[in-house]
């Protein structure tokens, strides 16, 4: 939709009103009438039996079954379960390495109608063409997205360097557009606290606009936790226990309930059954979704149905996942399924598998299948290719020089909670040796804002790699990573990833074992989902052959996540070994020339 | 506070979040710590120890207790009880015949912080300046009051005459302001769901303003209700019985859950206790408290509290008059005590009476007594004064001419849930005398806009009058509005009014037996509550001794709705006998003359 027919605006034509009305009056017939169904009432918690008239987008009519039979079609809905639409309160499509328009076909037919989407990668790789990409994709697809400013571009300043710098104004100028939802998770939770002046530039522009100021509050607790709440923040989805998720109820953040760590929802359900109550500042989320999973398992459904496996009530979990989020976003139109709301409506074969029947969105039926995405807008992406600015590279570039025959090196100790390590190493030909055991880790600057050397260090505790691996997926810079054993295969993955300007390769014996083209910001492709999901799956497996994972750190994900300087420990970036809590950043390893 | 400091902008002043990160922090002391209290959590549930920070209108901290002690002062709470402040959703100051500096010095000690007001009464008698005096006045209140536009001025237009009319163009030229809260109870039911065009304009400016429209929903039940939310309201607080409270509910319509009607409320407890949960739709509101039991018992700390003692938990009746309502408002800032939320805060001695300790608003702390008032503004309230534009009226203004000797009249049957009926009665000297049994009422325009002639009808079912009530409040044109079993004691009653520009006054035998001034819009005044409330219960007193009362519906608030003419049945306006829904009349109540 254009911005001019903004939702929820589209809702206020007269006609349309005086259309769901007179229908509702049994005067004129519904151009829609679900029928046998029974609804899930997420205000009162009933399972009622109810048939549903629509009217244009808008729900005209809740009655007693067969009471209003008169419509221009029927969608029998015996035996079936009708719930809001689903909505998911914190996402990054990027995460699902498709696009948009890939990722709405992937999600609406499992019942999910909106989502609150951070476009954080785009904006770290594009800066605000690429919100301003992600504001046009949006506003072709079917399914609702409320696209959020990312804060924090880049998540690190002066500690990494990615394709845009994000300052107050450039967020206070994002958030004067009607479209624009609000603030994205403030990652920066110390600058928030310590109240630098770059984030609360941010917080600031955020506030002023009147829209939320969305949080990721991971392991903020007691005065820290109020002084970040106390700064204008409003959510969290970063919990890491049941106890985390009380505080943060009680603390007044909004809850967006992420299903991706799978061993924390059994404490989740727990604690939200003891209350005896769905707080109405729980929503529901899925933050990032892998190709692979979005495509077997689906996006907020799959929350969905691991939360009531867990044995969360239905009835809760599709209330937080529809009233609640509606709630949060503002938006009266949405996640109820009564009289003068949109019809946005996931009609369930069950209430355990939450398998999908139909979809309506803006009262368009959708059938519960996946090949109604031909018939999505395509988002001219010329402005997400060519963003790779790197030159090939050679083993030696992945080399660390240094003076003297014997050197103390600074290693990254363990995956996920990194730790500063002191190794002893030699010096052969003015190249460091790398420490016995460690792993090299060499980040390449791909934004074209500084030269595109390989600023290499050591990695310990991160098993024995017998091959390379490298992406440009490397939160939050998406600069191009590569994890190897040795200098030549990186150098062989790194040049299959920049000659696809952008992806994932892995590289063993100096030949590509699995390899995933992501050409579009490094990050996405618009090919097809099953084909995405297949090649990221290959990935995965040929990770297997080259490092041994050790769960629950040392897996896949730690990869991606390597180069996060916004968290506490060393972590190494295109400038540098960086450790934002030292205030630290070393251009080499080498700490010391020992001889 | 004026429109340019709007709230809740205020909060963000990024100076005050400052100083309330750095207090949370224990950096710097806060302005007031509240301590050792047990805070009422309405979002968890729970009833928790806990000490609260105030830094400026800002809540800073909640935190253990004793962990966080530094404050410039400290507020003792040991023992009590830390609420939010209460949210009155729905409410008319005018029906408490004070101003609303008097209103807000009676229940600002009692723990309401928030009142959403209706001045439909005022914009009756004078129209948009009516609204505009209403938002001059509560912007010098400490109390926060959310003005919304009267949406039904008149109420029956064509059936009646107020000071105004008020259009769809009007409505949403007040919409525009920011300090406007919404569309307020849209009475119209019927022209609405037929979608007449005087009423359907205003709903449709409410829409298009983006702000609630709310509704007035009295006796809607399916097909009805289902299109006259269809239409675009979105509230209620109408109630019948316990099954509308669940209608209402599954129509998805905020229920503004009132508390005047005690002998609903036990049906209302029942059906939400029989729910398991409080739906986050659910508010509470007083709409309408007379002087008397507002001083007496307060405004919307006696729902709370008639509430519990019909077996609501107190959290439930808590949440509801606190985050619920701010939920409702959009209003991020309110209905929690949270960081980083506004300090309006009830401190209660216990959670059954609700008595009252201490309470602070905007951070500002008030004593537990009603000697505050003095520091209120005042505002000037010549725009109010003059409102009774009648000359003095003689016995013989109040008959009924009629040709003939004999002649058949229609009578209103019955106070409340009015009838026609007919009599047959004599004519004597060119005047109808007045069917046997029944009681005379006339309405006298006083708005200027017409002559101020009266128009008498008869009352069947009313009792035996022995004296004269007259009031020029009088629902909702609020004309003068005289009752009477003789017309001598009708004048004398009436001139009293119209000498004191407005108020109430009992005649019998030719003396005043009580009277009320009401020289402010004939509506208020702003002689003090304790001074009005005696005066009216002096009036109630007096009536007594004039007709004998039958309730539940022959009762004195029969009086001032019986020229109510939106609602179903005859009523008796100023110009003449009025049925909206027969689209019926009548300028005098002779229907034939017989011979």
């Amino acid at each position: 939709m254009t911005e001019t027919a903004q939702e929820p605006f589209d809702l206020h034509d007269r006609a349309l009103r005086d259309h769901a009305v007179s229908a509702a009056l049994g005067q004129r017939p519904f151009d829609y009438l679900i029928k046998g169904g029974v609804l899930v009432d997420v205000v009162t918690g009933e399972l009622r039996p109810a048939d549903v008239g629509v009217c244009g987008p808008l729900i005209s009519s809740v009655h007693a079954p067969g009471s209003l039979p008169a419509a221009e079609e029927v969608i029998d809905a015996s035996g079936r379960f009708l719930s809001p639409g689903l909505i998911d309160a914190h996402m990054h499509i990027e995460s699902s390495m498709v696009t948009p328009a890939g990722y709405a076909a992937a999600v609406l037919p499992r019942g999910v109608t909106t989502l609150v989407w951070d476009p954080h990668e785009l904006a770290n790789v594009h800066g605000l063409p690429g919100v301003e990409w992600a504001l046009e994709a949006v506003s072709e697809l079917p399914l609702r997205v409320v696209v959020l400013v990312p804060s924090c571009v880049p998540s690190a300043p002066g500690y990494e360097m990615s394709g845009a710098d994000f300052h107050g104004a450039d967020i206070a100028q994002l958030l004067r557009r009607p479209a624009v939802g609000g603030v994205a998770e403030v990652m920066n939770m110390h600058g928030v606290i310590e109240r630098r002046d770059h984030v609360s530039d941010v917080v600031q522009a955020g506030l002023e606009s009147g829209k939320p100021v969305c949080g990721h509050a991971r392991g903020l607790a007691g005065k820290d936790l109020n002084a970040f709440v106390a700064a204008g923040i409003s959510s969290d989805h970063e919990l890491v226990s049941g106890d985390d998720l009380i505080a943060k109820l009680r603390a007044g953040l909004t809850i967006e309930l992420r299903g991706s760590h799978d061993h924390l929802l059994p404490e989740f359900v727990a604690e939200l059954n003891k209350l005896g109550h769905l707080p109405s500042t729980v929503t529901l989320c899925t933050d990032d979704v892998f190709p692979d999973d979005l495509d077997a398992k689906g996006g907020l459904d799959q929350v969905v149905r691991r939360l009531v496996a867990c044995g969360l009530p239905a009835g809760w979990a599709l209330r937080a996942a529809t009233l609640n989020a509606a709630s949060r976003l503002g938006r009266a139109d949405l996640g109820l399924i009564a009289p003068g709301r949109r019809a946005d409506i996931a009609v369930f074969e069950d209430l355990s598998e939450f398998k999908v029947d139909r979809v309506l969105i803006n009262g368009m039926p959708l059938l519960g299948n996946r090949r109604f995405s031909s018939s999505f807008g395509r988002t001219d992406t010329s402005a997400l290719q060519g963003s790779v600015k790197c030159a090939r590279l050679t083993a030696d570039d992945f080399k660390v020089c240094s003076a003297g025959s014997k050197v103390k090196v600074a290693t990254i100790h363990r995956p996920r909670f990194t730790e500063w390590k002191t190794m002893e190493t030699d010096v052969r030909d003015g190249c460091v040796v790398p420490p016995k055991s460690s792993t090299l880790i060499s980040v390449v600057h791909r934004h074209g804002r500084r030269p595109a050397a390989p600023k290499t260090g050591y990695l310990t505790g991160w098993g024995d790699w017998k091959g390379a691996f490298c992406t440009t997926i490397s939160h939050d810079s998406h600069n191009l990573t590569v994890f190897g054993g040795n200098e030549a295969d990186m150098a062989v993955a790194a040049n299959w990833v920049i000659a696809h300007q952008g992806g994932m390769a892995v590289a063993k014996d100096g030949a590509i074992l699995a390899a995933l083209a992501l050409p579009l910001s490094g990050l996405i492709t618009d090919a097809p989902l099953n084909e995405t999901a297949l090649k990221f799956q290959q990935i995965k497996a040929a990770m297997k052959h080259i490092v041994m994972w050790q769960p629950p750190y040392l897996v896949f994900k730690a990869c991606v996540g390597a180069s996060l300087a916004c968290n506490a420990g060393p972590h190494q970036t295109d400038l540098g070994i960086a450790d934002t809590a030292l205030d630290r950043l070393m251009e080499t390893p080498v700490l010391d020339i020992l001889s």
